[in-house]
């Protein structure tokens, strides 16, 4: 087991003296977690990964936090890294590391030294991992692939890491089994629509201060993130245009009476831009030549491609900060385009990310996964979630509120079975 | 093929009298329903059902009637029976009748009645089928297996039918192939949301002229057609009560706004009770029992199983037609329950179905399903649509509006296929 | 008294056999307003029009009904007309008239018989009224003013007449005192938004069986029923842009979500017009030329001014009755629109008009008023209705739901009332 | 004209150092005020101002600033004090400062230094002023009731304010004209419903990181301010109860599909509690007895009174800040209750009050009321904007936008002012 003192002498952060805050946030989330800490209560008894070490990749934030303490507290030991340098708290990291993780992560470093934690993090040897956006895997793969064999399994929790992890899978590379938290009900259903459509929306606000009741938002995907940020588009008082290249949710973005057009045709009209593809330029040059004078630009999809910055460079005389994650592009032709939080995940670097809850729901799942990979020690690929599990979760989040639900009578399950 | 003397000659119905006013509504109808417009025009070139036999068994009204005769475009002749006899409407059968298809089917037939219609559309020796409730598939399976030989395969579009077909396929029953087209994308996300959804709302408030504003409605099922009704009731004004068997939609509910609990529970409080479960008795004599003095009861899934009406008569002294559509059930205790449209299908008996455009979507997939199964010689079983059929109907839906969609660039699909 | 002898010999009506249907149609509707209800148990006792003529003109259906017999059981003797000619339902007028009430209305009838309508019931001497549109008034004060001395006062529950009674007071014109009912809280902000809202897109949905969602529905006027226009329309699923004349109105629409723009620009993206200002052809030939082929046009507004019917004359070739209540106007450049209902109130025409308990509201202020009215003896003039009469029609609605409110305790009233 | 150098003396501040982050963010919000941007304009070349001093007592952030800026660009020197201690932005006051604005402001100083700088305010000798729950009028009247003969008028924009506004002028007390700005259309049918209702529940959201979907919000109070909350929390996904003392207003939240019962009901099934009545202990001891545990009470009307402190201190046993902006009050029976920003006012503590837009609409009518005021020599008492002023900023801003509207054709104005 890694003591708190050796967990200290291990981890690169930023400051220990940070942890009190960090405990508070951490209590907080935790207090608003029942399922994940009923399941760490449960876990703790039958310590199914004792003796294991844990490669965790993931945003750094308190409700995070809060898995990694329940993948420790069910036997195993853990090490830490960011998903993203910019969305890491570093107080959060110190209370972490004061409850005995490895902690390698400081809010805002460089592109070298983000991979480097990466790095660290497998240096660690880990058996298992729990990976967001396939970083871990994705390094594993490529410079360690000597590491994959005492690999036994892991999970991964983004749309954009399952699609990585699914073309590893197709082309025959990935070496261990990999569930796909992502595509479990409990998942994509709500931290993909709820939590990033109350999130992002709060992030956008926080930094600009701007009313959504009269803008035009601009959906950029209508996939279920896409979904939950339109809805809370229009929830908000905003119109709501979508653009897409899947003809079946344009057509679900029609009926649901939002307007769908090319991007390059919204770009003319919209005053909120937000892009959830998991692709890259989605929102190019052509697009950003005919924005609006002040039209605001924010992704809520996991890597900062979807806008393209290199676009904006070519089309812009310079940017300057004008508010705490709000940078002007003053453009060649005078207009001036405001990109927030350099285009990377707008809830997680402007606000604190998805609701506790919704994490709740996430984080179950991912526990339950880790478990269960291990467990049943499955072949190399790819893997979903048992429908099992989600329904043991839902159960569990239904029950903490108190409410419940009807159940098939014997006549009506032998209904169901029957054709005659 | 039939002349349209053969089929005046073969057919039982109410009054070929009626059937300029069908003709109308034909008329109208097609008018709206470019996809099947353009579909047909195709296949009255292709005519891939060239000298085949036909079965139908649908809800005749105007957008049946136009899948009908899209069918005999494409070269079959076709034999059509009612999927229930309340919501035949004898002008537009009549109107097929004056087109050359054989019709049984007539307004308000007995139980007897209607199920001799649905033997003589077997007696027509069909070889491919289109079934509603997987009426035909059923009767054919049990009373007539000597016809499932000559049987090329068929399409179904209810939750319902799909239900049956798949109990029938999980025993090893199934003798033919069949399409679940309920299961594509541009039916069960359209046609069941959007469709039920307004159709039962307009159904329920013609029958009954009261305001949903203000009301406690109770959606007794979170399916896709639950959905659509809870977000209808919600669009109009109610209050809404999910009830659920299913943790994970019980929990999308919550998420979603609406108040979860057992139906005992809600029938506390509901004004108005939609059922769309696909079961058997989900408002059983528990839930009746409480209901408030006024409780209006109505069914939007198959078959009129879902409202307990053995109980509603256990517990009634005598029922009485007070509005059309409208039975008052005077229960023993002194309280007035209303049962709309005898607890059948309330879009189809108390208003005229689903929106014309929507069944647009449907009946193209229902066409394009059947030429599939025809043109494929598929093994027997229920078979999945092909997921590029969905695409290129709804692109033909976007296209009728006019709408564009972005494309994948290259590098976007390269991307997507990359994890590197 | 009138006898129901007396009354069915003064009457003109359709047929008196009707009468069954109608009985049941104001059994079912009185048995939704509770408050009409209990105001007629209480003047039924105190009698406050004992003696008294009253004349009526209002849509006849089983809810004005109501309010005609509540004012009948409060002692007078009542004569009713029409206020428009295609919303008349034969057999309620039929019931009425067996219930001792003398009526003069047709359904279908021509402009001609209409007037000759209004007339009988000025003919019947009454000495206050009940006024929808104005309609007695304008005819009395045009032509026959020396009737002006014997009405004691009346009540007027639309926009449409209180514009015209309001012109007539500020040129002084107004001969006896009118209670503006419109003007309500209890009537505009339920009846006009609530009211409207559901029942004109039901009588749209009924009349075309077309899909609200997906559709752009333009709305013609954001006063309180355009609001409950376009509120209902976007609940069903449509895009909604509204028009408007006044900045603070369509500054309103904007904050709301919808696109607000000239009716010139709205004309070319509509699937679904609907009208709601009060005012004259405010579809004109200029929006009507630029319209998509197959646009729907409705109005909800009180005359059938609002959509020009001279310009579609213009613009069209020919019109065509393609369904109940549904003409097709083919114009000259191969469009085809439809207009609904003539252009006439399509809730009351191609539906029942507004939900029974929100005219149970309506009418109860309607009541309340004329109570008002007699009882005050009132100045000549266009009169407001205490807030009182407000406040007591909500708290018998939200009493016959069975909700209680918080009341002001001491402490917070004096806090209200004190600035230090 | 007050230089910079003598507003730097003259003002108490927490720090002047600080102006450069407080003009950046007066750039970004007058960058998005373009009302408030002509009018000011407009008014420096006129500069009706000219010569006077005027006193300002507002939430001191960037949008206030604009207005305190626009003032002075009016001609007149100003002065200003915060109308909350919390609110105060020290970035802002100074830059405010920096400008030659005069201010007496520090965030988070004591109730006495409060109240001094108010004191401060009033010994600049104001001639007019611009209040906010009036706290320099009250003062003024109760303290300083010589000063009041050489105010020329003044406008406040609270709903509170003027409850006390009007309390005093019904009592013959109040000795100058002051304009209800709050009473505009274009202030409280945006500033209360939107402005609020997107801003406390940001406030909320940023300081807690839960889920509003899946919860239930109750607003206590449904006026505007709590039309605006309860519309966004459904917005958001959660469902709704609305307490209220008006049977009115609370028929219309039944009517807009929310539950509607006495706070003590209410207060048991809440999870987010906002209170917008502008009334005092509205969440008192009883109801806060009955809370779950784990709610959260929150305040969205000007003073920290809503939410009774005392009773929540009568019930406690201690509490304890456990994040920024939240207290958890720990209950003898065992339970926790969190209490956001101390009871004030959430979105003005949690941040960054309402979205620049709405503000400008508000404060353009602030500075076309304080110069009708000026220019027009009102008699003493609380005055009504005229509704021209609605209409030219609504004008204003909608063609801000390149919004156009119709105009009444003269046929059009004819008919409405004709009775025939």
């Amino acid at each position: 087991m890694t003591t708190i003192q050796d967990a200290a002498k291990l981890s690169q952060i930023r400051d220990l003296a940070l942890a009190p805050r960090g405990h508070e946030k951490i209590d907080w989330a935790l207090a608003h977690m029942p399922i994940l800490r009923q399941l760490q209560e449960e876990f703790s008894q039958t310590r199914p990964f004792a003796g294991m070490r844990i490669g965790v990749c993931l945003h750094i934030e308190a409700k995070t936090a809060c898995l990694a303490l329940a993948v420790q507290a069910a036997g195993a030991e853990v090490a830490i890294a960011a998903s993203n340098p910019l969305s890491t708290q570093d107080d959060v990291v110190a209370a972490l590391v004061e409850r005995g993780i490895v902690a390698f992560a400081k809010r805002g470093v460089n592109e070298e030294e983000f991979a480097r934690q990466i790095d660290q993090v497998l240096d660690f040897n880990p058996q298992a991992l729990i990976d967001d956006g396939a970083d871990l895997s994705s390094k594993l793969h490529l410079h360690r692939p000597e590491q994959a064999n005492q690999i036994i399994g892991g999970c991964e929790e983004t749309t954009t890491g399952i699609t990585r992890l699914s073309a590893m899978a197709r082309s025959g590379e990935l070496r261990y089994p990999m569930m796909a938290v992502n595509d479990a009900y409990c998942k994509h259903l709500f931290d993909n629509r709820y939590g990033t459509g109350q999130s992002a929306w709060e992030g956008i606000i926080r930094a600009t201060n701007l009313s959504v009741a009269g803008s035009t938002a601009v959906i950029v995907g209508y996939g279920f993130v896409g979904k939950g940020l339109a809805m809370r588009a229009r929830g908000l008082g905003a119109k709501v245009i979508v653009t897409e290249v899947n003809p079946v949710r344009a057509l679900e973005a029609v009926m649901d009476g939002f307007e769908v057009m090319p991007i390059v045709e919204a770009a003319r009209l919209g005053d909120f831009f937000v892009t959830a593809t998991g692709n890259v330029a989605v929102i190019d040059e052509d697009a950003l030549a005919v924005m609006k004078d002040g039209a605001i630009l924010t992704n809520a999809g996991h890597f900062d491609v979807e806008i393209s910055k290199p676009a904006l460079f070519r089309l812009s005389l310079h940017k300057k900060k004008v508010r705490e994650h709000v940078e002007q592009y003053s453009m060649k032709d005078g207009r001036s385009l405001y990109l927030l939080a350099e285009g990377r995940l707008v809830n997680l670097i402007c606000a604190d990310g998805h609701p506790v809850e919704v994490m709740d729901l996430t984080f179950a799942m991912q526990f339950l996964g880790l478990e269960y990979v291990i467990r049943h020690r499955l072949e190399p690929g790819l893997h979903s979630m048992p429908v099992e599990l989600d329904m043991r979760v839902a159960k569990m989040r239904l029950s903490a509120w108190g409410m419940k639900l009807d159940e098939l009578t014997p006549e009506q399950s032998a209904y169901l079975n029957s054709w005659k």
